[in-house]
């Protein structure tokens, strides 16, 4: 195990923490809040910390998978810490669990919150609450590898650990360049939709930290009602966008170089806006009963699918009152998530295609046993490997899904509360039902709980194994046999 | 396909039921109950209509795995259709769709009743409810394998489509005298509990009935109150029993031709035990608050361990009203299930441990990319075949279960009642929670909710695909030309 490497970018990320800490500050001046200067101290921290790990290059840049995994969990562990800091020290969480826990749902775009009164926090802490769905929707290692250039070593290993989906392509050859085009299409759909919901008569303040919410498909409020305040218009803007972020981002590609054709045949986007589609059929009939016009209830239901699907969060209503028809289709829809490759959370889907694909093939074989037709997506036969890795990955989510509501379920509330706690928090997505419902949060739980869903929240963002192997305890060993030979051979050097 | 031969041995089948039915009848004689009448009439009707399609000999015996999945699912089909006619005859079951569900929750093994007062029933309707779990338990095509031979075509095709697990093997050459052997230690564990439960004191109508529902695994009791009215010995007795038939029967197959060491080092029967051991601990810690006394806590965690790993469903105490660790446990041992090869439901002990196998063995080739190191179980390699299909057996079992779920919400119950009611039926267990809780019954379904789950209890039962294959179309064209096939060349024949 290389450890140098991954102390090199361990740092990086932390200068770069620290460089997007200035933001907060400098809305504290705009405010002229005084805890901006906790955001200071901070990002002081941050930088002191980063320039430690990178004054010294690593001489070796050999970079495997399990290296790639380990600096993806570790990244997130740290920028998470950091990031949980300026809260604690300005007492607006007091608890430095809460912290990291509202911390992780931020960065980890889950959007579940232990606040009761969000309104009650100042504008910064609003606004770095906001501005880490945006960091951790598109992934800082992402945006690491469009900024500095890793020489040697396969710069996919860091991608592929980051960034969600069963398979992960490269849009361009240049991973560098992947990367680019990636924070652009991301930042330029941002700055559009904050556009439009200024054009709706929202404030700057609002119209930004929402957009940063919509974007990493986050769903932190700035409100105690979420977006429930805002005009039709707004609430339309926000679904529209939402939507368009839970689509992988190669479509985006594919359409701003021309190729509109292949974009338009993309299987999962079809299958994406299908789901979306019929889901909002299926509410429609509950809802308008509840809200009697028949426009209020297309765009209560369109916002609700729109917002759990892609695993944002917002609400514009308490859906937890809807009918248990309405509730079961957005907990089924809480599991199938977003499209790979795009800011959205959820086990994906493109791997339900492939998993039902799979049941489809094994019926088959029953009946013409001899049969070697092959599974296409996308109209190109599934490598075998790809499909083996979707099963697994399912059936370890289970697993651990099982584990958590059995770890959660020690505190004795309610089992819907228990079992939509978790698939909330590992799916990213944040409100669940019952005690976690859309107008309550999570601040009830028990430490021990809440760490259950830091970690669940953390599985759920870096899907599953670069997380996991954290715990492996070859990992620990390995990078210690690395120290001590690297100080073996100083110390011959010394000698020498 | 061949038509003529799943004709011919669905025949078979009803000629066996009316066999089965007069052991009720006598029951009616001895208790000079005017209801045996009914089961008298079925009993003709399921010879004569038996007869009918066993007269003519098929003339091609080829038999491929489709036709034995055919030929199971309907065979099941057309048991409990038969089955449940006695209970509407005889209004003791006034509706045809509760007979329905009461006699496919019978065979299946679930032990689910529709029935709010169960003491209400006569002593030959109480007879038949539970002796439909003795033969459902073992399977009545493997009966059917071990008293007639099916000369040519490969026998195992039906028993791999009726015995549950993720590969079935044969105990010794001959299917015949598997299917013997296997019966045989069915019968002689379900005569020793009898006994003892005798010893105990337990009157002879009700020991006979309940040892059906211990070895089938089924749950059906004969009391309100399940086994909770008999004394501690009794309950000790059916404990221990229905942990025994939970384990796989290859087990007993070793201990008797004196291969102990074998039996010993089974990897899942070590392994089904140390859950149950395990899940017992944690319930202990709770119950003994309840229940004052350490042996009485210790009775009832392990009575209800047993009866939900085991899927019997038998039940001393209410445990809906135990504390929510403990509910999340038992509804974690709902989907665990039983040892393969056993007469218990479920998931199943091996498909666990190949599963968790298969998940550690994918964070290894994280560390090891270069790693061929194989899966074993019980100290061979698992095929990767076998890996497969327990792959795509929980995915399907997990799709199939969202989508029942989902159907049964349609209803409006809580999230606990529809999630543990489908937990319930799809793993043949019986009670859940909430609303299908051990004191409670399923009677207040819609009947669309009711075929849902009777279509669950079945699925669940045949392990998916015999019964997901009768809705492919292929099957249904497939059989309509056999036909037609047929009928040209008997009408060329006649012609000559």
């Amino acid at each position: 195990m290389n450890s140098s490497i991954i102390r090199y970018i361990l740092g990086s990320v932390l200068k770069i923490e620290a460089a997007l800490l200035l933001l907060p500050c400098l809305v504290a001046v705009c405010y002229q809040e005084k805890t901006g200067i906790y955001y200071l101290i901070v990002a002081a921290l941050c930088l002191l910390f980063g320039l430690g790990m990178t004054f010294r290059k690593p001489k070796d840049m050999v970079y495997y998978l399990k290296e790639g995994c380990v600096t993806t969990a570790l990244s997130w562990i740290f920028m998470s810490f950091f990031g949980a800091l300026p809260f604690w020290f300005s007492r607006e969480i007091p608890s430095l669990t809460d912290a990291l826990f509202e911390t992780v749902s931020g960065f980890t775009t889950t959007g579940a919150s232990i606040l009761a009164d969000v309104e009650a926090l100042s504008h910064t802490a609003l606004f770095w609450r906001s501005f880490t769905h945006w960091i951790g929707g598109m992934g800082v290692l992402v945006f690491l590898l469009a900024i500095i250039s890793l020489s040697g070593g396969s710069q996919m290993n860091l991608l592929r650990a980051e960034s969600p989906g069963p398979s992960v392509g490269k849009l361009v050859p240049k991973m560098k360049h992947t990367a680019r085009i990636l924070y652009l299409i991301y930042f330029g759909m941002t700055v559009i939709e904050v556009i439009l919901l200024l054009a709706g008569g929202m404030p700057l303040f609002d119209a930004l930290t929402t957009s940063f919410g919509t974007a990493g498909t986050g769903g932190f409020g700035i409100k105690g009602d979420s977006i429930g305040g805002y005009s039709p218009y707004l609430q339309w803007v926000v679904t529209i966008f939402m939507i368009a972020f839970g689509v992988n981002f190669n479509f985006y590609y594919f359409i701003l170089f021309h190729n509109v054709r292949k974009a338009l045949h993309m299987e999962e986007v079809r299958c994406y806006l299908g789901v979306i589609a019929a889901s909002v059929g299926i509410l429609l009939v509950d809802t308008v009963k509840i809200y009697g016009s028949f426009s209020a209830a297309l765009r209560h239901s369109a916002f609700q699918v729109g917002s759990i699907i892609t695993t944002t969060g917002f609400s514009t209503v308490d859906f937890d009152l809807w009918s248990q028809t309405s509730k079961t289709v957005l907990v089924l829809l809480m599991f199938i998530g977003a499209c790979a490759g795009s800011t959205g959370g959820g086990i994906k889907v493109s791997r339900f295609i492939i998993l039902i694909k799979t049941v489809f093939k094994e019926l088959n074989s029953y009946i013409h046993p001899r049969s070697v037709k092959k599974i296409t997506y996308d109209d190109r036969p599934i490598e075998h490997e790809v499909m083996r890795t979707t099963n697994v990955y399912f059936i370890t989510f289970v697993i651990l899904f099982s584990a958590s509501v059995l770890l959660v379920s020690l505190e004795g509330w309610d089992l819907t509360t228990n079992f939509t706690a978790v698939a909330a928090t590992i799916n990213n997505i944040g409100p669940g039902l019952e005690l976690v419902g859309p107008s309550r949060n999570f601040g009830f739980f028990s430490p021990l709980s809440k760490y259950v869903l830091i970690f669940d929240m953390l599985a759920g963002r870096l899907e599953l194994f670069p997380l996991l192997i954290l715990f492996h305890p070859a990992i620990w060993t390995e990078l210690y046999a690395h120290k001590s030979a690297l100080r073996k051979l100083k110390k011959q050097k010394r000698q020498d």
